[in-house]
């Protein structure tokens, strides 16, 4: 199987199973609109990446597909409260009306809320089934990064730090923790369902850091090299919104430089997982050259 | 130890307990949020119920603490969001400003998520320190509960339902999942962490149900019979809300009657426990006789 190939499957596997959790139910709106955010057109970035760290290990991406549909669950309900009017009040998200545009303010709330319990929810039932403790220190990475010690933190300082101009420190708290949390999360928690060594763990944390500040950095980049065409949104929002980015704060070629040595040492760490971590090593590289 | 004793001694466990985990940390604002809900009044009664309910099956109470601190986080989450300007837009809970008033909107959100994300990992870093299959299964059972099965979706109906004229199914769905649900999940959880045999689960997933039912047709009937001064807050606001209630639809001496069947038939029922479930026999007594 090719790497697009097996790409697509990985897709289509974790969207089948997600189309089976969220198949309409009284009450039907909350279905609606929770299946409405999470069929926007998400690229399931987080998924894939739990379902090949899995198999780097030597595990069976089978096996994480329940944690796989959790994980971007919490992912769109991030979203879905960033977009909200007393956030970022975003109308748009990849073309689409978002959530409270779609439905109202109350049901994204409740829609967020929804995904973010029904979430824990396919977590505790899969560790109950499996018996098999795995599965719940999997879960519990998850929370952690999801919330105190990762996404939410990082969304809180975010927050805060609108129209102020802030340091490194804070920008690379900012990073870590609201893009970074969750792709750490995705890559450690399939790894330790795919039966990783602690060594193993601690060298997908890496990685996890690496691949998620460069993410960030690159859609810092993006914003003042790329067009709004290629980049389905309007660039140069950083400076209109007086942000401060990893751009603004070291320069497009300090940036580009920090971005390269962050994925190629992302990479190599991955080389390490020898055959098992091949496509893993192939999405890596499609996530560094993105253009959009 | 005399009731009431017993009783102040488990708040007072939960609250130390809870004071530990809010403890300020970085981002202070966040955990100053989440405190400040935490703190602003409840009276315990879910944590009490679970606890309660514990030792009614021989179980040590204090093995379910970090269970009750997370199901009081998962209440006060609802509580943040519930006021919510998009939602009820409540200034004032318990007499006190409500979280988006005392800080502000989009904290407000945040704290909720925060509180929610928080409860599910206290409860699953649990599941991995034990390694015992109750917690995990107690867990699960919150986890529908307080969403696809329970306080979320009856949430949703509420607040499709308002301003409409609702019939008695629709009335009760609202009532056994909205209030319902987290009831039930604190006894039942609390019963499965102390041991409970699978017929003794059943019978607490009775005594919520018929506990959580009471408890709002009570609120119902105080919204009618009872004094702004006593109740704390307006009477009549059901009426001028234009709610249906239980009062609405069958009338005061039917709700009243009904009260009694479903109080009764709860004490019964606990009674079955004996000498163990004493504490939680007196405690269903201060619910059914509680004036506010």
């Amino acid at each position: 199987m090719d790497f697009n190939e097996n790409l697509n499957k990985k897709i289509e596997t974790v969207n089948n199973a997600l189309k089976k959790y969220l198949a309409p139910k009284y009450p039907e709106r909350l279905y609606e609109a929770m299946g409405y955010s999470v069929f926007a057109g998400g690229k399931r970035l987080r998924p894939v990446l739990m379902l090949s760290a899995c198999e780097a290990v030597g595990g069976k991406a089978e096996d994480a597909i329940p944690f796989a549909c959790a994980m971007e669950m919490i992912h769109t309900y991030s979203l879905i409260h960033d977009d909200l009017p007393a956030m970022d009040n975003d109308d748009f998200r990849r073309g689409k009306p978002t959530c409270h545009k779609a439905f109202d303010e109350a049901l994204a709330i409740l829609a967020g809320d929804g995904l973010l319990t029904y979430a824990f929810e396919i977590m505790l039932n899969t560790i109950c089934e499996k018996r098999d403790i795995r599965y719940a220190k999997a879960a519990s990475y998850i929370a952690k990064n999801s919330g105190t010690c990762g996404m939410l933190v990082g969304q809180v300082v975010d927050v805060e730090s609108e129209g102020v101009a802030i340091d490194d420190k804070t920008l690379m708290y900012i990073h870590d923790n609201k893009t970074g949390g969750l792709i750490k999360a995705s890559l450690v928690a399939g790894a330790i369902i795919g039966g990783a060594t602690e060594d193993e763990i601690g060298d997908f944390e890496k990685i996890g850091y690496n691949i998620g500040i460069a993410f960030q950095i690159k859609d810092d980049i993006l914003d003042v090299t790329s067009t709004s065409e290629i980049l389905g949104k309007p660039v140069f929002s950083d400076e209109k919104n007086n942000k401060s980015t990893y751009v603004t704060l070291h320069g497009i070629e300090n940036a580009q430089e920090d971005f390269k040595t962050l994925s190629e040492g992302a990479v190599k760490m991955i080389e390490n997982f020898g055959a098992k971590g091949e496509f893993l090593k192939e999405y890596a590289d499609t996530l560094i050259n993105r253009i959009n």
